[in-house]
């Protein structure tokens, strides 16, 4: 079941920058660093109330981010939202013809499994689905 | 202050399609609509967790939903933070030379008081600033 959001991310040139910028607009208390190579990313994040704000940069030109700022600029990449169980939100929303870009979850930051859901079927929102690697059978 | 994430506002061309697709994905209890004449818009809204799904939909050629579009297609359009003081708020974003589209608060849905900071000031993300009518002075 998709209980929760979890974090929006946004697409950002330069990290550094960003950070102070996003300093200046919301105080945060702490900000959390994390590379995550699977998705070719450097993380920023920080939490506003329950979600967190998680600012992406690219660490390779390849990466998705970096094509994502070349044709649209920098701006809100995804929304993510917590499963209790990823693995049977992916059947459930397979089965409804919703299209995915993961069948299967990958890694993410922050310890979790992550799927993302194809803006197609969205309407131009790309969405995340994230799983907390203690709370449930997300990898099965 | 900043307290919380309000909602995700997303632009949609077709509201009662999206309805019916966002339904298949986050099967929400229930779901509340408002048309809000002051934004030229009419919403659909649905919680997912402690935050709102919001599905805004132009009621005018000359809505800046409908312009939106036009020019980017579907997809998020803004992203709404809950303060528990907008117009003092507003007052400390301005004097840190963050530049807002409104520095007085309008008129937004589920009556609040709600204000937008420029996305230029974000790195391309509009934020909305908003505030429920009882919690303080925010038309002040």
């Amino acid at each position: 079941m998709i209980c929760q959001l979890s974090h929006i991310g946004i697409a950002v040139a330069d990290l550094d920058a960003s950070i102070a910028l996003y300093e200046r607009i919301f105080r945060p208390s702490a900000i959390h660093r994390e590379t995550v190579p699977e998705q070719k990313v450097e993380i920023a994040s920080f939490s506003v109330g329950s979600v967190r704000i998680e600012l992406v940069a690219a660490t390779s030109p390849d990466s998705p981010i970096a094509r994502f700022i070349a044709k649209r600029g920098e701006g809100i990449h995804h929304v993510a939202f917590e499963s209790d169980d990823i693995a049977a939100d992916l059947d459930r929303l397979d089965n409804a013809g919703i299209q995915l870009i993961d069948r299967v979850p990958t890694n993410g930051a922050h310890d979790m499994l992550i799927a993302f859901i194809h803006p197609k079927a969205t309407g131009g929102v790309l969405m995340e689905l994230c799983q907390t690697r203690t709370t449930g059978s997300g990898r099965t």
